[in-house]
């Protein structure tokens, strides 16, 4: 054998495969742009084969001209690229207490990508809208059961009209300058920047206007935080991301040598933009700001920040960090628990020994 | 883009890279033995460089005729092949309350190989053993700092004279009937079954025979069960493997449909060989056994453990499983927690919802 020095890599967090879920090595992945191959999968069902159907997408219901979007078109359009990440929203699920059903995401169910594609305002000008549309319907290609219900299910979703027709809604056919994977909704996908993920619909299958709230399963009955475990009164949607941080590293429960270390890690937020993401050395009491890393030209981008830390005096420690966005919203002391278990943006706190 | 079926599999899950530490996704791996590709790695270093010296390991100390052994020599031998798991000592150190420092383990830190090698016994018959041996050292390549303590250290750890000459106790080239990988002890390591991971050295550098119990650093300071948080009174060093088991599947916190499903997983032991595993939907207020293949030509494996449920009834289900040898070892309803986290094997327990 020929000696190679090793490559280590670190590899997606096999959440489950049976639909395929894995989460993205996020203390692992310090880069601006996620790599395609660390990008993290979030399926319900199995990918829906590409047929030649797949290259074309309806657009129907109240539109004054029904017709069509097909890829070759999509591709010929003037363009944007924006560079956001997707957050599952159940990112972080694993973190509630109690715990809740569902699939167990640590912190890694979220990635940034540049992603390229048409405003749908721009393919909806042709078709036209009539004037008592009310929201966009999205529909993937995806399909399958339901636990609990009958028959079989498309994943589908609507947007309100004014965030369908917001300028950077767009159709996405490019994630990282390559046409989108399979397995990240090729050929065409929805990026809705802001919400959480459920919302950027992959395998695009058709588009349809309507005038009424739209009550498929994954709008009605999932997707929602419902506060209480046994009815579901006092229920909200799931919309945008809640603002959020992690902690790249250090790692919890490290132990590490008296001196200076670097702490940092991202944050990102679904409403305005960070303004400040601050460390407590003492539970919670004081906190200092960090160093963020802001990028006016990509807005909707996750923001590092990081803190030199000088650690002189052996011990235990508890770091926490918590972002606040230009929205005024600041991460929580305490998550308020939903039965789904959506949305955990908690005061992220790791423990390091320092020896 | 011409269609492909997309490739769905399961990634080793990274808990660091400098050094590297990566599980196996052992929920997703319901194979009798870990391919190489996902065994899991453990180190405390990085990787050694392999050079000429890497062949041959000098054996000194009390020994009648001092001498070595090169690795075509080796290749040459009588050799055995065992099939075994390697288990981390620190295997599930995450599910310790409160929470322990050190690499913060799932329950991925055990994989299953088939190992090739040469008895240690064996190659000792050359060099003869003095009257006084008490202890054989294993020195690995891998070197580098301990936090908290100056100078560099390789990896090294001592066997008492009975478990070094242990017949099974192997000098091994292969895993996976293929030569070592660099990753895992390329290219002589040795194997010592039933004893947690830590005493099966990679890299072998130097076997040494001495009169007194070893000191090194991974002897008398790691490697062992601290029932005290701020002394060291009560140490035991940690040995062979505790009986312990996983639930493979279904995975915690999922929601299944009303029906017939297969609850399986893995049980394995340092003493004697799994008798029985036992499961509870009662939390553990009564057993059921569930059936266990054994496999008497490969008494050091681990066992498939599985059961038939009928879930007839929605709810939420409490799904507890503990597995028990013919030492008359079980698993215990509480670990007894010690310092660094080592043998965690409390009674694996999941909730499931039926829908």
């Amino acid at each position: 054998m020929d000696y190679k020095d090793p490559i280590i890599k670190p590899y997606l967090t096999t959440i489950s495969l049976d639909p395929e879920n894995q989460g993205t090595p996020i203390h692992f992945t310090n880069e601006w742009i996620t790599p395609e191959e660390l990008f993290f999968l979030r399926n319900h069902y199995p990918y829906p084969p590409i047929t030649p159907d797949s290259f074309t997408v309806p657009i129907g219901g109240l539109v004054v001209n029904p017709g069509s979007i097909h890829y070759q078109q999509l591709l010929k359009m003037p363009y944007k690229k924006l560079v956001l990440p997707l957050e599952c929203s159940g990112n972080k699920r694993k973190e509630f207490i109690p715990e809740t059903f569902g699939t167990q995401w640590d912190d890694g169910a979220i990635s940034q990508g540049i992603w390229s594609g048409v405003p749908l305002r721009d393919i909806l000008r042709v078709t036209g809208i009539k004037p008592n549309a009310l929201e966009v319907v999205f529909e993937g290609h995806d399909y399958g059961k339901i636990e609990g219900l009958d028959g079989e299910y498309t994943f589908a979703r609507s947007l309100p009209l004014d965030v369908a027709l917001h300028p950077d809604t767009i159709i996405a056919y490019a994630l990282n300058d390559q046409p989108l994977s399979i397995k990240h909704g090729y050929p065409m996908r929805l990026i809705v920047p802001k919400w959480y993920a459920m919302a950027s619909i992959k395998w695009l299958k058709r588009i349809t206007i309507i005038d009424h709230p739209f009550e498929g399963p994954y709008q009605k009955l999932d997707y929602h935080y419902f506060p209480n475990e046994n009815n579901d009164k006092g229920k909200v949607p799931v919309t945008v991301m809640k603002v959020n941080s992690i902690i790249q590293q250090p790692l919890p429960q490290s132990t590490l040598d008296k001196g200076s270390h670097n702490i940092y890690g991202i944050a990102w937020t679904g409403e305005g933009v960070i303004d400040k993401v601050e460390i407590s050395f003492d539970e919670g009491i004081s906190w200092k700001k960090t160093k963020l890393q802001t990028n006016e030209s990509h807005p909707y981008s996750w923001n590092f920040w990081s803190y030199k830390w000088n650690a002189f005096k052996t011990g235990e420690y508890t770091i926490m960090v918590r972002a606040t966005d230009t929205a005024g919203r600041v991460q929580p002391d305490v998550v308020e628990w939903n039965r789904l278990g959506y949305g955990y943006n908690g005061i992220p706190t790791i423990e390091v020994k320092i020896v």
